[in-house]
């Protein structure tokens, strides 16, 4: 087996989830991603964990969903209690097709998943890592060959965690002391954003620092308030729609305006959900420098290091001061806007601390 | 999909386990039974079941249990109560290599087995069902082609269950009414088995008939006594070994000669495992004309029509008088032979049911 897959595996068990023996552990396992439930399996063994593994196949969910009449009724007890029980979560996501359960009905899912509200809940109450297996499927959604999106995997996953923490801890602590961010791209970006009294979070791929992906690589908050406008030059699918290079405008928090794009009617609609899908619940700055181009998942694509992503709708709790709600929406969609560009610059309290993509502890600042 | 994997569906979840709206359904899901698995899970959903899956790899099995220490402890709760909760348990079984787990170690295993006997348990009182989709590995140890074992298999399952349910129960009631089975074959096959008192299962493949396999298709019972001498001419692989024509003589229902044969070794190490293992804990007698061959697997096997088995070791309790516990070991080895062959005969008192592998109520029997 490729060492990289075991080192994977390694990383996932001791870096991010810290696997300790006797740990309950429940490992999903997508249909692509055998060959790193294998080496996760070995890994879990040398730990004197507890292993139980869980079969997720879009097919199968496919198949069910589909065969079933559509309505679901809330009796999650059997599949529950199963996580209450369970230490920690590991979701192996490797799909072999990447549009599986395209021919099943949004009331269907909707249905299914509001029944299961409760065992989402127990799930994510553990310390719970979600990771992806490189796959065909996620290669041609990427836009790129097998070979060459292994290596783009493993580069945003095997990183030297504990140095990029560290480097994160250093923009965590000016977010967590500042007042105000202010991002400006030439063509007309201009955005400030209150984040006073709010916490930022070192997103290092690991649940001893409350972060749930590997790769992570990231440092997010939530702003309190937004004014300007911002343009997201990074290409994204949103509901199924290719989005770009749209641009919004801000007044007092709010969503004013959205500039005619592809895809641009997608997020008309979305600010229509509810009250706070109008705002930005979240700030996030890309610190992972193992990822060097967008591939269509978000789950890479907002840890790009030169980026910064901002999602209308709801916020983290773990961004919010004490007793205070924040952003509150059924949505959270990401947008994410490149920072590697000339005239670019990310400033807080008026220091910049990011020019043209550069932070300024890196080689290559200008100030 | 091949519609066949659909009937198998069908079978398994109708027939088979039983399954009601609201049913809380775990499914073991093997390396190569995907589509079955999808199949199942259509069903499963038209059924309004409630579906959990479960990833049965071998290979991750092996790399968990080389990994490990070999040491488990008993603390089953976090899977044990999954079992306890849920009403039915379906296997679909489907290797990608019977050989997976070749080198794991003896006592890996066992401690493996032993710290799990609750988890064992919890399941086992289930309605499960164990079934077996058809992949290239098993079709390699059957030594067919994977078109041809595919057509096997399916001839095995897809079958009239209600009408060879009927059919068994002229046996069962011969053997719940009978005192004594003599069974002669040509070359010195003369065994003697007393089953007074013994209850006969109709085994045909429901949880409805107590029957918990997919194929099934036999009747059993436990033997109180036996003797005389009897040969087994159906190859079989017992523990990775290659078992042929071996000869046992038995003297009030105890093992005194093993004539030497191939394997003969394994067997003469088997019955030195406990007093159990010198007696007969089954006699089985296979009904399922849809098995036309031995493909050295005990599941379909043991069920072939025409052939009758024998197994050292442990009876199964719903063939003892209450209160009795007939014969207990830690091991069940069934041993097969062939009944489909000039001068044989199976009789019930006196009277002969089976003459050279033909019933008494089939065209072409002969009194």
């Amino acid at each position: 087996m490729d060492t990289r897959v075991h080192e994977h595996a390694e990383t996932l068990v001791d870096w991010s989830a810290r696997i300790d023996p006797g740990d309950d552990v429940v490992v999903h396992v997508g249909e692509g991603s055998h060959d790193l439930a294998v080496a996760v399996a070995g890994a879990l063994g040398e730990r004197g964990a507890n292993l139980l593994a869980r079969h997720r196949s879009d097919e199968m969910q496919r198949a069910y969903l589909r065969g079933h009449e559509g309505t679901f009724e809330s009796d999650p007890a059997f599949e529950r209690d199963l996580y209450e029980q369970a230490d920690s979560v590991l979701s192996l996501r490797g799909t072999r097709n990447t549009r599986a359960t395209a021919d099943v009905s949004d009331e269907s899912r909707q249905s299914y998943a509001s029944a299961r509200q409760e065992i989402r809940e127990a799930r994510l109450s553990t310390d719970w890592v979600s990771t992806v297996h490189p796959t065909r499927a996620l290669a041609q959604q990427a836009g790129m060959s097998y070979e060459a999106y292994q290596e783009f995997v493993y580069d945003a996953i095997l990183r030297d965690w504990e140095s990029l923490a560290a480097e994160m801890s250093r923009l965590e602590e000016r977010l967590d002391e500042g007042n105000e961010v202010r991002i400006r791209k030439a063509g007309g970006t201009d955005l400030t954003l209150d984040i006073e009294d709010r916490t930022a979070v070192n997103s290092a791929a690991t649940v001893a620092y409350d972060s749930h992906n590997l790769p992570s690589g990231e440092v997010f908050t939530a702003p309190a308030d937004a004014t300007g406008t911002v343009a997201f030059d990074v290409p994204m699918t949103v509901r199924g729609r290719r989005v770009r290079d749209v641009e919004l405008t801000l007044k007092d928090g709010v969503v004013v305006d959205i500039a005619p794009a592809a895809g641009g009617d997608v997020l008309e609609s979305i600010v229509e959900t509810d009250s706070g899908s109008r705002r930005f619940g979240e700030l996030g700055i890309g610190m992972n420098r193992g990822i060097d181009r967008a591939t269509d998942q978000i789950l890479f694509d907002e840890k790009m290091a030169g980026t910064v992503h901002l999602a209308l709708g709801r916020a983290y709790e773990a961004c919010l001061p004490e007793g205070e709600s924040g952003v509150e929406s059924a949505v959270h969609v990401d947008l994410i806007t490149d920072m590697e560009r000339t005239g670019t610059s990310l400033t807080i309290d008026g220091e910049v601390v990011q020019r043209d993509g550069r932070f300024r502890w890196e080689d290559g600042f200008e100030a």
